[in-house]
């Protein structure tokens, strides 16, 4: 490349300008500039020559219009080799601009500070986008610099390369770019389709913010990132080792069932994606002590989500166990304290976590599976009871409780509750029967409780074996979406067996 | 809105022009142009000024500088209602552009067609992403269109509106040119980081063109759909209901798993995303049957994925069971006609179907959870028999057929082999026993093989009795990651009982 002759520079950011027009200056590189930035040069006393004089052309519609001219564009997408180009530059006496430094209206932080949608529109940029592409596609004879974090690695170019940048440098500036200008439209696209209530448009771009690279995916030989829609995670890594693929695929799970829970109360035990564990007792130490009994082998090694703010004695408690993360609605003082005393256990304040109502997506390969959230709120009127033996409310309570909880097991699910504590969770079976006997196998193994024992499905029971298996087992009640062509024979069961049977009609399939 | 005076044309799809102009025509709507499609209306011999002259200022640098220029961009962006801003036009003689009918260079198809750096560089398109922005911004005066697929919803709208269209129209063509730019720069950023091999960058785009919207998601309350990277799907549906997302989940599932197998050959049932049968045994009838017996319970409404063409002795077999999806590699003509006769059951072509290697990512409320796909290639030599006993050339092969489709099992996974098919599946348990015993207690209820049972396991055992009870219910060989504190002692225990013991040191988890 050429030494840079001209830049263009028009940053809705103004940060850490000086430093970089010093080492234009040095290099003696023209500035062309307009509006606030044009300002603020000469307010740091730098030479600079406005867009409009430049173009000859006067700035129009209060800004709207200032650098789609010719002149810049020409300046910007002329290839420096092509003789025809040069021709067309020096008969209309147009001159090359080598480096555009162009940031744009900030369109993300006025989404979210307003939503006044003509100050909305209004910070949607045209003229800077349209530099930056023309630079970025032109990155062979044009530097274009969208950030000012990259400030200090252009000026490292410049004094490396004697006011020139090597051709490596403007290839990642301009892969840098094309992110930028593609996630700018991004945000605006998914703005439109809001605001026209389009869910499933036609050309769907999702976006993210690299939060953090992994050390690995879900296994070594994989690679993982995380990322999200917003700059920072609204979860909060208060102490411990770096949270993993794995930890963190735990933790969305954790909190989704921890945030479904009644307000301020509930514990969680995830293991492998799957509750092993969960009970709203109000005491907290009995609550964390239920939802352990459910499984106690499997919470080891495990994850637990507190959906309230842990205290010391639970602190004391939890320290019992090994655990791998820990999560909480922030963390009382003396409890940090307790629990920081393991130096790799990882403590996670998700107080600031809200799980939004947003299309959830999954891929394969170059297809994207995408679905709203299996969010819907109940009320009793949803259930019905169709048995002759109607819950008494403990045990209807329990049986919304155990459906809830459903709702996050993976398929096929079945669980037990007894005491507003899960005590038998059956998951990731092909066959609903086998989901029973896993769950019926835990409770045996772990707990028989003295009250009545409910039971849940995610789906209806396709045969009566399913039903009688639990009623065998001790099961006093029973939820279920129903749907079989066999609910008749079911409801039959039920009522010679003197078992309440309650249909949700809701299903709650998660794989 | 007033009545439309101008219209910009600037099209690289010229189809149905002649009919939309007869309109523009009709309401005595000016038309400016350039280039190929400036030449493309004179040939239907409709009046059309050319943007150069419209401009005054000649086309420059080959076209890459045509309507960047303030009078075209004043033109569209001004608003219609601002007094500044009409004197701003009528003091520099410009004219309103009251509708942009632009699409773009064929970045995508270039793309497909070509790895030349610099012919895809030149498709590029600036200036017509420029005019669609800008009135897609300003969508309050101007109508923007993007796709020849509007141009009737147009017609409509112009003679509704006797020349004009209405906000509505407006907005939502709006909503589409923002999708279609947003979409652009994707495919363009991809394309930089994959030249660049950043496949992490710090901002980084997802992308899908809507394939279908489907009844529902996982259940009937969640809203669902399916998107892909290209414009179609790359399986194709040859008869039966429409596909649901639960269908098109559990197709990729099996279809990952089927083209993990030797080529053409083998046979994978899938129910709520596991499999529960697997065999790569070369008779296609016996391989069917092999996978079938693995879990005949589970199979009932199943997915029966065959990596082969599916011929007509496998057809009247696979006809004997309640299928929800089969898929092969195509079918036989008599075997069509056979599975045809059932009018629900869909048959799926998956002769197309490639595993690309792109990374794999899925979402939970605002977080994005990116990976690598874990396809590592082994070889004998990545495999350690690290017991006295050595394995027998069909335990070896048992044993490296077990481990992969414990890849795709979710975790913890137990898979038993015998014969180069699956026995017994233990899937989805938050406790590595757990799993043993579920695959235990199916290989017992249903199968006990004559020869020799091998079993694989996702992640390494943490302790001998996992192991202990797969030797006490008679496996005679065992493949494991390896990585236990306890690893010694479990090759002791193998050694005491005469157990094959090969460690894989590559772990398996799915979730």
């Amino acid at each position: 490349m050429n030494k840079i002759k001209r830049a263009l520079i028009s940053v809705f950011d103004k940060k850490n300008l000086k430093p970089l027009l010093n080492y234009l200056k040095k290099y003696k590189i023209e500035i062309i500039s307009s509006g606030g930035t044009y300002k603020e040069i000469k307010k740091l006393k730098f030479p600079c020559t406005e867009v409009s004089d430049y173009t000859d052309s006067t700035e129009i519609l209060g800004g709207r219009v200032k650098t789609l001219h010719p002149k810049i564009h020409a300046g910007i997408l002329n290839k420096r080799s092509n003789k025809s180009h040069q021709r067309d530059l020096i008969k209309n006496n147009f001159e090359n601009i080598d480096l555009v430094i162009v940031n744009f209206y900030p369109f993300e932080e006025t989404l979210k500070e307003t939503s006044n949608h003509k100050k909305v529109i209004e910070n949607i940029d045209v003229g800077g986008p349209t530099m930056v592409r023309a630079a970025a596609k032109n990155y062979d004879d044009v530097t274009v610099i969208t950030s000012s974090s990259h400030y200090n690695e252009l000026i490292e170019e410049l004094i490396k390369f004697k006011g020139s940048t090597s051709q490596n440098f403007r290839k990642r500036m301009s892969q840098i770019a094309f992110s930028e200008t593609s996630y700018y439209d991004a945000l605006i696209s998914n703005y439109f389709n809001k605001i026209t209530n389009i869910n499933y448009p036609k050309k769907k771009i999702f976006y993210g913010n690299l939060i953090e690279k992994l050390r690995y995916g879900e296994n070594p030989h994989q690679e993982g990132a995380i990322y999200s829609n917003n700059k920072f995670l609204n979860i909060k890594q208060l102490h411990g080792k770096q949270l993993s693929y794995n930890n963190y695929n735990d933790i969305f799970t954790s909190l989704s069932i921890s945030k479904s829970l009644p307000k301020n109360a509930g514990i969680v035990i995830v293991k492998h994606a799957n509750p092993c564990g969960v009970s709203i007792l109000k005491n907290t130490v009995e609550c964390y002590k239920s939802a352990l009994a459910c499984d106690p082998i499997s919470a080891f090694g495990g994850i637990v989500s507190c959906n309230f703010k842990v205290n010391r004695k639970l602190a004391l408690e939890l320290n019992k166990l090994f655990l791998e993360v820990i999560i909480g609605n922030n963390f009382d003082a003396d409890a940090l304290k307790i629990l920081k005393k393991k130096k790799n256990l990882r403590l996670i304040d998700a107080s600031n976590f809200n799980p939004y109502e947003i299309p959830r997506f999954s891929s394969f390969n170059e297809n994207i599976l995408v679905q709203s959230e299996d969010k819907k709120v109940f009320t009793k009127n949803d259930f019905d009871v169709v048995s002759k033996k109607k819950p008494t409310k403990s045990q209807f309570d329990d049986l919304i409780f155990a459906f809830n909880v459903c709702k996050f097991v993976k398929s096929n699910a079945i669980v037990l509750a007894s005491n507003q504590s899960t005590i038998g969770i059956g998951s990731g079976q092909p066959s609903r029967l086998d989901s029973c006997q896993i769950a019926i196998d835990k409770m045996k193994k772990f707990i028989m409780p003295s009250s009545d024992i409910v039971a849940a499905s995610d789906a209806f029971f396709p045969f009566v074996d399913g039903i009688e298996k639990l009623v065998q087992s001790g099961i006093k009640a029973i939820i279920q979406p129903s749907g079989s062509i066999r609910d008749k024979e079911i409801i039959k069961f039920a009522n010679e067996t003197d078992t309440v049977l309650v249909f949700s009609k809701t299903r709650h399939f998660r794989h």
